[in-house]
């Protein structure tokens, strides 16, 4: 059985072909143009196979509230052409099977949880800092999402007590993103977080805010393991740093037995999107077919 | 059928046989002494009933993590003869039907989604402010427990300028238990809540404190409703100063089409907890048969 996933990019979108095990047996990776543009070049992709399933991870913000009528359709975006384009629609009536879709976050963290950093967990958070920052939550092969997507990147975090930049989120100056993205480091030291490699503060400060947010997203979600991904963590000595800050927060408050298993970095190598939306194929259709026969 | 309900407090128990229906067929409220004389009345109670299933609702903290040994012990509580009881284990050994536990607000959570002020939303908050902060989240009637069990009430909110007390929760100073709940308004203004009802700026800075973890709970799990309950918010005052805080603070980001359909009271009047253990059962037996023959 061949399983079709799109990871859909603001930049750039790719499509891959995989079976159950997670191997991919073709890919193509475009440019992201206009929605008929950028749709007939992946349907000549898809067309070559005999599709069991699709999965899609997407950029957004997207309608995923099955109770309202737009389910799968790309909301208020910057990218013009694609603002109410419903990109789920477009795949599940073109290749009449069952279509998944979630947010590109969500569908990282589910790949890293099914072949990943999280593989043996049995949930995981997976955020990514990295322009902005996003997380997706994995409970028992399902992805968190209620009635609103998790927006987790805007959450507020108490500020470090010498720390007066503004913050840089249009929406909410100094939430988490605005206070510790890359766009926000930028905005802050007026270089790029790369250039400022050997400055310790800058570390120590950015450490701090992801500690802070990480005590909130274990405090509710309790995740068996959390991923952190994205250009920023490039940085790999914040993953001590996070570590300890986090330790100091929670006091013991609640058990994580070992605190460098439970922040990790990813293992998929970039491909967490890809691979999650493969895996989103295969969960939905093992779901859908454990339910009854899928007319496909 | 008739399924067993189980409400176990620090304080007291109450103890409930009900049908499908949610009608309380039978009931007991008795103190919570040492866990055998407790359990004594409550079998000589549940004995006269043939259940189908069994529902509780804890005090805590407890085990909630199927890959433990010890799953549904009560852990660290300082009702020592409590301290690694194994409440679960009493029932499941006993009546030998499929039981099911949770943690008291996440029961609540359970009990307001079923049956209360949720009865029509997909997903629900339920947030209890008194002694403690604690809080209970529903997806498509099933309770959030991943691998740590959410502890919610004690997140870090941002402070408000103005305030200068420290804070009186014992693990974090400062965070959201430490600065609003009913123990520490005690703490800071040295009178009970209930001796504070005219003092507009006790409520304006509770408010803006219970908003600002609102705002988190709302980007991480995107909740359809929020039920707020607990012995502080009899102070109906707060709940239209926590709407029009929290409005500012999300500054549309995320789609709340009706604030004062968002956040609302509890609806059971303080049969949550009952009645979310009844709904336990009820819910836990129904996916259980789902899955193939009961042995009971």
């Amino acid at each position: 059985m061949f399983y079709g996933a799109v990871e859909a990019g603001g930049t750039k979108f790719v499509c891959a072909v995989g079976d159950q095990e997670g191997k991919i047996i073709d890919k193509i990776t475009l440019p992201t143009e206009e929605p008929q543009t950028t749709l007939s070049t992946i349907y000549s992709f898809f067309d070559n196979y005999h599709l069991t399933a699709i999965g899609i991870g997407s950029f957004g913000p997207i309608e995923l509230n099955k109770d309202k009528e737009n389910y799968g359709e790309i909301l208020n975006t910057p990218k013009l052409s694609w603002k109410n384009f419903n990109i789920y629609e477009a795949f599940a009536k073109r290749y009449k099977v069952p279509t998944f879709i979630s947010t590109d976050v969500n569908t990282a963290a589910l790949g890293e949880y099914r072949w990943g950093s999280a593989k043996n967990a049995n949930s995981c958070l997976y955020i990514t800092v990295g322009t902005g920052i996003g997380a997706g939550f994995v409970n028992m092969g399902e992805v968190l999402n209620a009635w609103n997507h998790p927006e987790m990147g805007h959450i507020h975090v108490p500020r470090h007590k010498n720390d007066t930049f503004e913050g840089s989120c249009p929406y909410h100056k100094d939430c988490l993103e605005g206070l510790a993205s890359g766009s926000s480091i930028e905005a802050r030291y007026k270089r790029k977080g790369k250039e400022l490699g050997h400055e310790k503060e800058v570390w120590e400060l950015e450490g701090y805010y992801l500690a802070q947010a990480i005590m909130s997203y274990s405090l509710i979600l309790g995740p068996e393991k959390i991923i952190l991904g994205g250009g920023v963590m490039k940085q790999q000595t914040l993953y001590p740093i996070i570590r300890e800050q986090l330790a100091k927060l929670l006091n013991d408050y609640i058990t994580i037995e070992k605190m460098e298993e439970y922040i990790v970095p990813p293992s998929l190598n970039d491909n967490q999107g890809i691979m999650g939306a493969l895996a989103l194929a295969i969960h939905g259709y093992a779901i859908k077919s454990s339910e009854g026969p899928v007319n496909t």
